[in-house]
Order: structure tokens, then sequence, then C-alpha cells
């Protein structure tokens, strides 16, 4: 059986053995190297039984939890191993967005096939190179990596959890949106979806140091989902101004997410097809459905004069809350061929 | 390919799919079981995008992340799901413990095969009692469960994470350790390591709705393996009355923790072998290297007066802090035969 007893046959010693590191050899680089980042508020850091974090008065503590898993919600055979890390991140940044929280630490659990974890030849390690993407997003967010786990795993495999703080009781929560409230939306729909099939449709993918290469021009053409860019800025802004009445992210798709906020407010929504703003390349079914483009998905009352743009991201209004009718839809499409229920077909697991 | 372009080929809506719970369903059973559980410190659970939590004026937040994978922390086919659940949340409540910090809650993402997420005729699902598992433990440490998140995996997996809150600088280090502390240790070594020798020595394991059943007996046998004592109680007393030095949890043996803790502290120590207390059925060897037996380890000034027991638990001194030599092992076990160096034996990954 592979479980070990934690008892191992014959004493061995990673310290003395660098030809082939250990867990303790991994986990020193990836501490020298988070350490060397930003650590605002971290009182202490990777190395001890937990990481010490430190809030301002009056806020409490925002903390969400993402498991990414190969062949699921990333592909080691399309996706280079900088973009897995950025975009484990990237998903629970944008949970910390649609609170309105400001990032704390970010802890990343990575279980990982050992050959994920040796260098090929000159190349870096893939796990190196998973860490470079994901502080390099941690960098340009100011999130220092505090700490998380290291094991050997059949499937790679990342859990990222964001600790985040918001003013008491000033958070964006699903559950606000009321009777006549409007329904904005950040940036453009949809981009994510049509990026992946842009990725997928590729033939003859390039493979550089045993991994997937995506050339400079792909790479900005599936930007939108190589790369997404949490609402940080946007969730903040919104929060500090009191300006949102409920807020979620679209990481399932719009009509999952919409479905979502309703059902946790209470009420229903009427989405107008023709005001939505569709990514260049995403078709409605994508920008209706496809997930992660991590956009915030929000509520006003009607009376806030909502800007144009937040920390230069568009703002759109796609729609209204209205009152939920037994037996009806939750969310409603208008369109001009008339109206049509939404129902969330996004992203969902076991069904 | 496996990997969902959040876009189905078709709509599904689990909510009017009762045959067949969807993801939704399992997490609104989830939300609602961890809803009757205790929620103290929790201001918003299961079912936005973030959990909050709400810190003590004064406090920090301790914060630690744990990954259990089959086949190599668990395996399914010994462990009944409700044990599997009760170690993955001792495991974090352990490093709390070791930080002298009070549980606020608890997050664990899981990774399963479909196969463990639907009910066995009328016997419960995996999940289900694997949650059993995990709450009976939360609630006897009074830990709300607060979040978490649900894959589809071809391996079972759970990543736990503990939030817990420490008044500002009295959280205990594993870096504080000084030349001419004493070590001590709460409860007995070993009985981790020859609980599960125990187990897996046990021919033709009874199989009760599919999953491995274990009797009463070898379930009192074996405790100290398949249900340990997270020393949460011992931590808060050693932290509240500034009694320890350093302190380190015993989940990946003596050998390898007390070599963590002089790493951090930038000392070297001695144990005597004799004054170690050997649970009842371990050999030494068990003693020294088998791990999993979170005790707490910890170190305090001389002129301290430590008590036998504290929480009911017996403390026993077992040796102390020297001075680090160059090119000598950082821990050296006295015996009537002499002194030997001991090495990190314990738990390793990747080596």
């Amino acid at each position: 059986l592979p479980y070990s007893l934690r008892v191992p046959a014959k004493p061995r010693n990673p310290e003395n053995n660098p030809g082939r590191p250990g867990e303790l050899a991994l986990i020193r680089r990836i501490r020298n190297r988070a350490l060397s980042h930003s650590r605002t508020g971290i009182t202490l850091g990777i190395g001890d039984d937990c990481a010490l974090l430190k809030l301002r008065p009056g806020e409490e503590a925002a903390v969400t939890t993402d498991l990414s898993i190969a062949g699921r919600h990333f592909l080691l055979e399309v996706h280079p191993p900088e973009v897995v890390g950025y975009r484990t991140l990237a998903r629970g940044l944008s949970d910390l967005a649609a609170m309105g929280a400001r990032p704390v630490a970010a802890f990343v659990s990575l279980g990982l096939p050992r050959e994920l974890t040796v260098p090929r030849g000159r190349q870096s390690a893939w796990v190196e190179r998973f860490y470079d993407g994901l502080l390099a997003l941690a960098d340009a967010c100011k999130t220092p990596l505090a700490g998380g786990d290291l094991a050997q795993s059949p499937v790679a495999l990342a859990d990222i959890v964001l600790v985040g703080a918001v003013p008491n009781g000033k958070a964006l929560l699903r559950s606000g949106a009321r009777l006549g409230h409007v329904i904005y939306l950040t940036g453009s729909l949809g981009g994510a979806a049509a990026g992946l099939g842009l990725l997928r449709g590729m033939r003859g993918l390039r493979i550089v140091g045993g991994f997937p290469a995506i050339s400079k021009k792909m790479s900005d053409l599936a930007s939108a989902h190589l790369h997404p860019q949490p609402r940080i800025t946007q969730g903040l802004w919104l929060q500090r101004k009191s300006m949102a009445t409920a807020a979620i992210d679209l990481s399932d798709g719009l009509s999952t997410d919409l479905n979502h906020l309703c059902q946790e407010s209470g009420v229903a929504a009427e989405v107008d097809a023709a005001s939505l703003p569709l990514h260049a390349d995403a078709t409605l079914e994508q920008a209706l459905h496809g997930g992660e483009d991590y956009e915030l998905l929000f509520t006003a009352a009607p009376t806030v004069r909502m800007p144009r743009h937040i920390g230069g991201v568009p703002v759109t209004r796609i729609g209204r809350i209205v009152r939920r009718r037994k037996g009806a839809a939750l969310v409603t499409l208008q369109t001009d061929e008339g109206d049509a229920p939404l129902l969330p077909q996004g992203w969902q697991h076991f069904s």
C-alpha cells in the first residue's frame, strides 16, 4: 500500500540529499520566494504551525477556498504551469472582490504527481513555474503568500485559500438585492469561454521543456481566459462608497450566478439581452453561460448614480430586480422575440 | 476531455432533478447541517462568496491548511468515512493548539469521485458520513464549519483550513526555544502508529454498506490512531499563562518535529530516552518516528514550575535545549548505551 506509516523502512534525510530535493528543500525555496514579496499584514508566514494575520480595528475577516483539479478546472496538456498558478489565485481573489474585501493573505495547498516537482533537465520544475504565475498576480494585487501545504498526489490539484478584511457590517453580500434595484456588471461577458475555445481549437500546441507553451499572439487573443483580472479595485470602491446592495463574482456564468444572487436575496431578475456587454469574440451563448469571466455582478438602489467606469473598467446596466413569482423562473431574459426563462446552465459538479 | 467548458451541451437544472442530487442540493444539506451546529464568531457562513469571521479586539488570526489524500493520508479500504472526516479536522485543530489559538472556524475543500457522493441503496453516501465524523469533532471543540468547496476528482482528497484567534504577540511559535530551556510533551507517544499497525494487521476487515466498519473493541484499541485528541485546551492554557517559550504539534513524529523546532529556534536538543512517555502498545521506534500522535511538544524556561497535568492530560519532561554545534545533529537521543543522533525519520513527502 502506498500509504506511509510515517515510519519509513530506512532512515532518510532530504537535507543531505541535494540531488533529489525533498519536501523541506522545496518548501524552503517557496518560503524564500514568498518572503521576497510583499508581507503587509502578515505577522508570521510560512514555517510555523500557522500563519499569523493582523486585521485593522473594526474589520472582520473574509475567507474563501476554491479547489482546482487537473482535467476538470485546468488542463496540464493545454495550460502552461504559470497560467495554472495565475488562474488558481485569480479564482480566490475574485471571491474577495465580490465581498468588497481587501486581500490580506493567500494560502495554497498543492497535491502533485512526483514528476511535476522535479526539474526537467535545465528547465524549472512544473511546481516552480506554477509559483511564478501565482506570485506574479500576488504581487500585482499586493497579496502575500502566507502558507500552504504540499503533498504527493496521483492527480495535480491546487486548493487556494484567501483571507481578506472588510469593515464590520460593510461586506457586499449576495442577499441584499431588493425589488426595484438595478443590476450592473463590470467588464464584458463570454471572453473566457471564447478564449478557451480558441486554445482548444489550436492544432499541435507547442511544447517547450515538457509543458505547453503559448505564443504571444495567442496569449493576447485568449487573455480573458488565461489571465482574468480579479475586480478587487472595483469591489473595494463599491464597498467604500456603499454603492452596491448585493454582489457576486461571475465564476460559474451569468445564468448560474444571477440565479444564486436571486436565490439568496429572495427576489427575481429581468435581464435585457440587448444590453449585455459581449466580449468581442464571444457568442451570446458564451456570454450567458460561459464561466470564469470573474466580472462583478452587483445591484444598486435605483436612486444611485452609478459611474460608467470604476477603476478604468466599464460598468454596464443589464437589468432589474423584480418580485419573485411562484412557478416562474428566477431569471428572465428579455429579447426582441419576447421573454424566456434563463435557467442556470453554467458550471456545476456532480450533475 | 473531461474538462468542462462551463458551457454544457444541454440545459440541466439539478434543482428539478431530485433523484440525482446535484452540487447545490448536496451543498444545501451540508449548509443546513453546519448551521445546526455552533456558530459563535461567524457573521456569515456557507452560501456567499466568502465566510465572514469576527475576532475580538487585540487578537490576530492564526491560519493553517492541511491536505489529506486517499492512499497517502487515509485509506478508503481501511478507514470508515466518519474516521476520515474526524481525522481531517483533527489535523487542522492540532496546528491551532500548537499556536495556543482558540478555534474560530473550519473550512473543508473536498475532491471526490462521483461514487462517494451518492447514497448506496438505503445507506448514506460516503460524503455524508465524512461530515458526520467531522462535525462530531467540530462540536466537541466548538469549531463551526464555515465553508469550503466541493469538486469531482478521480482521487478522494480533503483540504482542511482552520482559522483561529490569539491575542496579539502571544502565539506560541516554533522559534522561541533558548539554551537551557526544558522540553515537555503532553500525553504519550507512538499510540497512533501502533493503532494503525493493529488495523492493518487485521484480516478480513468487515465491510458494511460498501465501506469499512470497525468493531467497538478495535475502535478502542486503535483510538489513538482513529480519534486523536487535538490539544486545544492545553495549548490555550500554555498561551494564557505564558508558560511556554516554543511549541509544535507532533504530526510528523518526535524525531522530525523536534528537529523542526530546533531549526526554527537556532538551537539543539537532548532527549532522555528513558523519560519518554510511550503509549502502552508502542515500540520505541514508533514513539520516536511514528507521526500523527498530535501531542504538543513545547519548551519552557527552567525556572517555570510546570504542572504534571494540564486539562487532565499528563505533561512529561523529556529533555533540554542545548547549544547548536557545527557538524553535530540538531537532536541527540541519550540512552543507557550512550548518545546517538536522532535524525528526522518521520513523514516526509517527495523524498
